[in-house]
């Protein structure tokens, strides 16, 4: 008998719930920044629930408020986690307010908790929607009173650090058919011209697009790399190529992203300077 | 015996110093930035002493030498994590001088270890001093001549990860009674007026203030919400409202936050823009 | 019988590999940022391969495509790692073309996952080369197609994770001896005159060159300790001390920082600013 309690122990240890022999992992995604006290603060929240959990941060650097960027931040970084990860994730300039709070779970499998904003849109997209819980039981919060300004403290860390120590995400709350969905803007494509939209810009300066990448092999023949790009009211040359290295430095390349998206970008500078462009410019792709 | 030896393997491995069956948390926040290495290299040297050890990161972007804002991120912060948490904090523009360097225990039973310069003025007057020590058992350190610039690398991060491990924080050196402590600027209230000061600048340009947020409802009256904000030379009308959203986007609204004080913002926009206020600035709410 | 399995299955918790007591530290140098999802998507690579790995962000703000100031911070960061640390280092310009990819292990220990493109230079330097491999076991890598532009995702991030989880070096590929290595620029000193370059430009302003700082000493002598320091073709005079705040603020200070090297700074002020210099500029100290 003592030995089987010593056990319990050690596996208790291993997975804040017993129920997982890992550390349950705890990825967080926000707007909060990192010159501030809030993501030390999130991470304490979760902690406080889950002294074992393995916090990883993806960015808290969203631009702040800006839920379609942390929709697609979300969505691209949660591809390479494994299953049963669990995303705290917060943009929520609508905090204080009558939107909900929920907890998601993809056909992937993976949780994901925080403002019933959209903010998911592209987790669902990805990886479809298998169930998700609006976080109506007050027992589950930050005991104290619940502020209008801060419910990462309040709400998601704490539902996330619950949510890491196998607390079932179905006790949150009731079941929710219709999380909140960010209107889809659909690239699209006539003889020689590709159309679409610029989802991302990246640090580098590289223009994230909507448009498949298999729509340059479908338009463009290889014979003939050399494309119009149209952004902000300016055409300019690029070459259709593999890497950023197949051009000289400087020079502008459309070629297809490690997503499978057409990407704009220079080799070894920002096309983000040279175009004026950024998230939400429209994209013309021609002969 | 042989199971008994394997499983205290087991157990030490699960906290470092055998002592607590959840890998020991050390949080960490300094003014090292995020850009060179010196974040990497406190994280090695508290790891050296405390392989398992969880890292997580408060901010390593206080602003550089600004003890006043290291020591409010500090106790904010720290209010969230679990007790028993280790904290290695270091804005140090006195490194190499005679500041002493020092252990320091709250009575919430949260250790800090840093410069003892005034950084841990916050977290003495929100959870109370229990006991402090000044490092002196130079066999702690890190082995090599101690430099006279990077005590992080040198002093703060062996010793957390010593206290990570369980050491005894008294073994570090003798006790003191007088840990440096900033001087409080209060904050003041007459007839219909409070004035106070900006303790912080938040990233989303937020003006965190040092004023009881209930002083508003003892000031001023919830059927006339308007109030005026006296920043930098220059007044303005503000809402007093619960949350962000309650005023239409770009208004000034002023609201207690969810430390229970009062913040000055504006609804999806930046408050220290439009203001021109910084860490420091007076702030006058009147009639 | 069964006690020994469920005592196997607690130590593969404890580290990846059961070989370990200790779950692995991966420590991650990027020029990735911070905004965009990458950071997020090589977390995510090396904890499907290691999911009890234990990241460590040294930083991830290496200037684009700047591969010797990514082999100078990964040099100086290394250095207080515990031996054994696997370290996933991407600054990598030539994504996508014929440079290899590879795993290095020093003869401290410990072992490093990059693209072949000098980044180890710093690293192989400082603790000399064990041995090195190429990477060239497609079954390792992310399945899928391998993109072009992303192989922290595809190569560096599994493979860490592999190695992380105990899977041997000498198995990802044939043995190289030959790994990228940087040009060096090596100091000189004449009597009374010491010129360098400046390697790297931290966050607070300070200029690390890379002169010996016993130079100093061999050099100028205690009685006066005034130089002249010449960067950016314009002569200041500065003090030769032992830390920032042996001279007044502001003021410009030579001293030996705590990695042993020439340092030039000012005393809670920034060097850079004042004297116009960057990596890579020329300096010269004189009586």
């Amino acid at each position: 008998m003592r030995r089987f309690v010593i056990l319990s122990t050690t596996i208790l240890v291993a997975g804040c719930a017993g129920t997982t022999s890992t550390p349950p992992s705890v990825a967080l995604l926000t707007d909060y920044g990192t010159t501030d006290a809030y993501a030390g603060v999130l991470a304490g929240a979760v902690l406080r629930n889950c002294p074992d959990a393995h916090l990883i941060t993806i960015t808290h650097q969203v631009t702040p408020f800006d839920i379609v960027e942390g929709s697609y931040l979300l969505a691209r970084a949660s591809r390479e986690f494994p299953e049963h990860t669990i995303f705290v994730a917060v943009v929520d300039p609508g905090v204080g307010t009558q939107r909900r709070s929920i907890v998601l779970r993809t056909r992937a499998g993976r949780l994901y908790v925080g403002p019933d904003n959209g903010l998911f849109t592209g987790v669902v997209r990805d990886q479809g929607l298998d169930r998700a819980w609006e976080i109506t039981d007050e027992s589950l919060l930050r005991p104290g009173a619940l502020s209008a300004t801060f419910h990462g403290r309040d709400i998601y860390g704490p539902v996330g650090g619950l949510l890491a120590s196998g607390f079932p995400p179905r006790r949150v709350g009731p079941e929710i058919g219709d999380p909140v969905m960010l209107p889809a803007h659909e690239p699209a494509r006539t003889a020689g011209k590709i159309t679409g939209q610029i989802v991302h810009v990246d640090h580098y300066g590289n223009l994230i697009t909507n448009i498949p990448a298999r729509w340059l092999s479908d338009t463009f023949s290889k014979k003939t790399p050399t494309v119009s790009v149209l952004v902000e009211q300016q055409s300019r040359p690029a070459t259709w190529a593999r890497t950023y290295a197949d051009v000289p430095p400087g020079s502008l390349v459309v070629l297809p992203n490690a997503e499978g998206l057409v990407e704009i970008a220079r080799n070894a500078a920002s096309a983000a300077e040279l175009l004026g462009a950024r998230a939400g410019s429209q994209v013309q792709i021609h002969h």
